[in-house]
């Protein structure tokens, strides 16, 4: 008999997140019950329930950057026991078979990756239902451990907005000495800057709004440049060989291409929309630059991601909030009025029972 | 006393090409002097004669593919002497100290090279003048060897389309088993087929016009896909790991993007204008994708394009013409009538005079 399960669920694209009663599965042999101690809130999960992407299953409970604690586990389980601190990010399985499973890189299955929420679970047909929530169920290869060196509250936010900052540095292998831009200061954004910091690279940050220097620099920055400004822009020209665009509206890419040197890339983390205004060919060709992008990161290299972090002391930094305040926060993230992520903590649900 | 010469040049960007007496300057101490016996036509040569990218300097002689025997050379030249069969390219000169020319990738010099023609010569301020022409005065180190092996007349567009497709090639390390598509079947692609045929990938031709199945297998492609027809496209969905875009006019990138492979690279070649219609974010990061591109190549990469040329009997298709059919075949070209380059013998110039 499936366990009844209270969470926060939107109900339509035009309904706030509200409470819910809703199933989660009996464990399979697989599985692990997660009791959710905390979860980020992420911008997708507005863009979600909001249905801005146009493909929002509904009654959905959102929220994929998940902490807690086992509760249960299934009968073949055996890497994790009740007790352990664990996450849950924005997969739960993954067909396990394609060539891009086989590398490590759940996030680009060929078949599509089941998604924590807002997605199809691919044994039973079932809708899934993320983090705002009491309790996820989830097979054992879709968790990963929570050091006890981390703070499991700002820890959350690593789950995504850390691992798809973490991903692209390490595939196009930052390092010491590596000139780095990151575009943006947000939940995205100042992960990059610590990531960037903490992989020894000289880090810069691209903001549009002045001010930010102090905060900057305390996050990572070794330089601040003023996006808006076209002497500043000027004379970072030819500089970087790695741009982490952590934006997640649409913008124009050209002033920042000429800020790569040679064979320098620009990655794109924070938006799904069409590059326009156009991407200009000749600024591309004449420096055999790069526009690309990258998507989260497979779940071995999260579990890499977060050992890092506890041997490196990094977490997110971190607003904490009550279940009942997720629809005033969605409203002050749209307003960048967060530093740098919600989370929620889900005892105010429980409390609330 | 400077050498006066004859050649063909635009005098505006509305005048056609026509004859005209010009200086090219006494051979300085590096220079060595080339009698011009062919010159291959490049569609830049349009752009340029027509002023269509807003920076031509007139009188212009165009033509940067460019073969001919050294006819004097100056004091400290020692790797050439009279009667060597040598070739020019896009390039005559760069600052050969910045860290692109460091990495022999003078067509990336951080202070700008000096272009074959439309250019400036960067010792005396002089314009530069291309080789539709009887002679050309170059700097040793921007001068190639042609193999006794390469018929010269077909060898002449290797100075352009050959090195432009070769370069990014090997710079993406298409080799044995590579999946790799080219885009058009002009200049360009029909270098860019016989290249990664030669490099043992399995190639792909991508064609708006059917009927191009034997021309395209004759060049080295192993399939032929109407990128106009949506079923034909969708059987090759996550195909490639390379995609060499050959195209000279804008053109919609995304339905070649979704026919790359995980971390697969669309490669830009054959445009400068903005990628319009935009390139979708939600492509490039869904498959880790990478738009980018490649202008020309270096001089020791052209040296060994032409050397592997040699070894493996590649060269271009060309078709021969008289200088005082230029213009003529310049609206052929508009036409994409010409397989697959045109040519000029230079002696139809010296018979005229």
């Amino acid at each position: 008999m499936p366990m009844n399960t209270r969470g926060y669920a939107a109900q339509s694209a035009t309904t706030p997140v509200a409470p819910h009663n809703f199933e989660r599965r009996d464990p399979r042999p697989d599985d692990v019950v997660v009791d959710i101690l905390y979860c980020g809130v992420c911008h997708s999960d507005i863009h979600q329930a909001r249905n801005e992407w146009h493909n929002s299953l509904f009654p959905m409970v959102p929220g994929h950057e998940i902490i807690g604690r086992v509760s249960a586990v299934g009968a073949d389980v055996d890497k994790f026991k009740v007790g352990d601190m664990v996450g849950v990010g924005c997969m739960v399985d993954s067909c396990q078979h394609c060539s891009s499973c086989a590398q490590g890189l759940e996030q680009y299955c060929l078949e599509g990756a089941t998604w924590t929420y807002n997605g199809t679970d691919r044994r039973d047909g079932l809708p899934t239902f993320g983090g705002y929530s009491e309790r996820i169920v989830v097979s054992d290869k879709f968790v990963v451990t929570i050091s006890d060196k981390l703070d499991p509250k700002s820890a959350a936010p690593l789950l995504c907005a850390g691992i798809t900052t973490w991903s692209p540095l390490r595939h196009w292998k930052i390092g010491k000495g590596s000139k780095v831009a990151v575009i943006g200061l947000g939940g995205l954004g100042h992960m990059g800057l610590k990531f960037a910091k903490a992989l020894d690279a000289d880090v810069t940050l691209f903001t549009r709004s002045p001010g930010k220097e102090d905060e900057a620099r305390r996050l990572g920055a070794d330089h601040v440049v003023l996006s808006t400004d076209p002497q500043q822009m000027k004379a970072v020209a030819g500089q970087f060989e790695f741009i982490l665009d952590t934006v997640p509206n649409p913008h124009d890419l050209n002033p920042y291409l000429l800020t790569l040197a040679l064979d320098g890339v620009h990655c794109i983390v924070g938006q799904l929309q069409p590059l326009d205004p156009p991407v200009s060919a000749g600024a591309v060709i004449s420096g055999r630059r790069t526009v690309t992008g990258s998507a989260i990161g497979g779940i071995a290299e999260t579990q890499e991601m977060l050992d890092f972090c506890a041997e490196h002391g990094i977490s997110s930094d971190v607003e904490m909030i009550d279940i009942q305040d997720i629809n005033h926060a969605y409203e002050r993230m749209l307003k960048s009025d967060v530093r740098y992520r919600f989370v929620i903590d889900l005892a105010s649900l429980r409390k609330a029972a």
